[in-house]
C-alpha cells in the first residue's frame, strides 16, 4: 500500500509529520506539502510559474518533499512525478480549524484531497476545529484518520472523499464518528480598514462563522453537537433543485 | 438594478470592460477586479496580506477598481466594502477559455461567481471555449449574458449560479443555449521538467482535456455539440451517491 500525506499548512507543520508517522501502519507513506504556508488558498494551481521540489530530510524518516505551490499542486506533481506509483490513498492534514460548510471551498486541506478525488485517488481530509489543538487532539486525530483509512481501503468501498472534521473537545469527551452532509454554515465577513504609515488604506479581511441553516446532519451541527464529522464531498457542484426552473427560463429564450 | 461585474483576467482585460458596458441596460454596473491576471487560482482568498484597492479611470466610463487580491476577494471586497448597496446580480467574465468539467474548481472566473452565490446573490459566469475570442464572439457572449442575466432576474426565479460556456464557433453557427450538467471531463496533466542556468530543476504544469465519461448533457458535450451550455451550480459538494456506503462503513467502526 502506498500513501501520499499533504496538507496546507506547509511541510513543516507538526500535523503532517504525525498523520504521515501513522499511516505506516497502512504501508509506505511519503510527505509532499508546499514549502510555506497555504491557508485559504481553495483549489489553485500554479500556471504562472513554475514549481521547484525541495528534498527534505527529518531524523529517522523517509525523505519528504516541500513544493513551491499550493496543496493541489503538490498532489499533481507528488502522483505524476515524485512518486514511483500512483498511491493507493492521499491523506491531507491534520489541519488546525474546522473545514466545515461552505468554508470547504476555501480549504486548502480539502482541496488536496478533492485534487486527489479527481486524478482517481480515494482520500482523506483530516481537521480539527481549533486553530490551537492539544497533543492528545492530534493524536485522536491521527487515530480517527487511520480508523477512517482502513474503511475506506476495503475491497468493494467506492472511490470517495471523505472530509474528517473533529471538535473541539478533549478526545475522551469526543463523540462518535457521524456521517454528515456538507452543510450551508458560512464566514460573514468584513473588511477592517487602516493607513499604512504613508496614508494609503489597505483593508484586512475578518469575519465570524455562522450558521443560518443548523441541522444535526451537517457538518456543522455534528461538530457542535461534540460528534467526529464525516462527509463525503464530491466535485461536481452542479445545483439539481434549481434544475426544473432554468429549464424553464431557458425554453423561454430560444 | 446593481450589477457587480467582475473576472479572473484582471481589470486590463478586455471582457469585463465589454461585459460591464452591455449589463448599463440593465442598471448601474461597477467593474471590480484583481489587478493582475489570476487564471487558475480557484477559489483562493487572501488571508497573510491586507488588500490595497486602486480607483481606475478609463474614458468615459465610471470609475472601476483594481483589487491586490484573487477574484473571490474581489467579490467580498466589493460587496461588503466598495459598492453603496449589496448587488442584484454578480457578473463574472467573460473568460476567454471554456470552465467546463472538474475544470470549474480551478475556475477564478466561476470561484468569483460563486463566492457572490455563497453570499446571497445570484450570480453568472461567462466563458468562451477558445484562449483567444474573435471580437464578434466576444460580442455575441455579452449579448447572451444579457440574455440570461434577464431570465435570472425575472420575480420567482430562484437565486442561483449559472456557468454559461460558448463554443469555438462563430456566433451564426453557434446553436441554441442549453441547460447542462457540470461534467466529469479534466485535464490529464503531466510536469515538464526543465533546469535553470545555474543547473536546478523546475516544472511547469501542462495538460490535455479529456472526457472519459462523455455524456450530451454535459457542459463539454453540449460546448462541443456546438451549443451555449448553461450549468446551475451550487457550493454544496455532498456525494450523495455514497451515503449509503459510507453510513454502513461507519457503522462497522462504532
Amino acid at each position: 500500500m502506498r500513501i501520499l500525506v499533504t496538507n496546507d499548512d506547509g511541510i513543516f507543520a507538526p500535523g503532517i509529520h504525525l498523520l504521515r508517522a501513522r499511516m505506516e501502519e497502512l504501508g509506505a507513506a511519503t510527505a509532499v506539502a508546499p514549502l510555506t504556508e497555504q491557508s485559504g488558498t481553495g483549489h489553485s494551481i500554479t500556471l504562472y510559474h513554475p514549481l521547484r521540489v525541495r528534498d527534505i530530510a527529518r531524523k529517522g524518516e523517509p525523505v519528504c518533499y516541500g513544493v513551491s505551490g499550493t496543496p493541489a499542486d503538490c498532489v499533481k506533481i507528488a502522483v505524476t512525478e515524485l512518486l514511483p506509483k500512483p498511491p493507493d490513498l492521499v491523506m491531507s492534514g491534520i489541519n488546525p480549524g474546522g473545514n466545515i460548510g461552505t468554508n470547504v471551498i476555501y480549504s486548502g486541506t480539502v482541496s488536496a484531497a478533492m485534487e486527489a478525488f479527481v486524478m482517481g485517488c480515494t482520500s482523506i481530509a483530516i481537521s480539527i476545529d481549533t486553530f490551537k489543538p492539544t497533543a492528545a487532539q492530534y493524536d485522536k486525530a491521527a487515530e480517527v484518520a487511520l480508523k477512517v483509512a482502513r474503511m475506506a481501503l476495503k475491497k468493494g468501498f467506492p472511490r470517495c472523499l471523505l472530509n474528517v472534521n473533529l471538535p473541539d473537545l478533549p478526545p475522551k469527551k469526543m463523540k462518535g464518528l457521524k456521517l454528515t452532509r456538507q452543510g450551508m454554515s458560512r464566514f460573514i465577513e468584513f473588511f477592517e480598514k487602516r493607513q499604512d504609515p504613508r496614508g494609503h488604506n489597505y483593508y484586512w479581511l475578518d469575519g465570524e462563522l455562522v450558521d443560518n441553516m443548523p441541522s444535526p446532519d451537517s457538518d456543522y451541527g455534528a461538530v457542535h453537537d461534540g460528534y467526529i464529522s464525516v462527509s463525503p464531498l464530491s466535485c461536481d457542484m452542479t445545483y439539481d433543485a434549481v434544475m426544473g426552473d432554468i429549464k424553464r427560463g431557458l425554453s423561454g429564450l430560444l
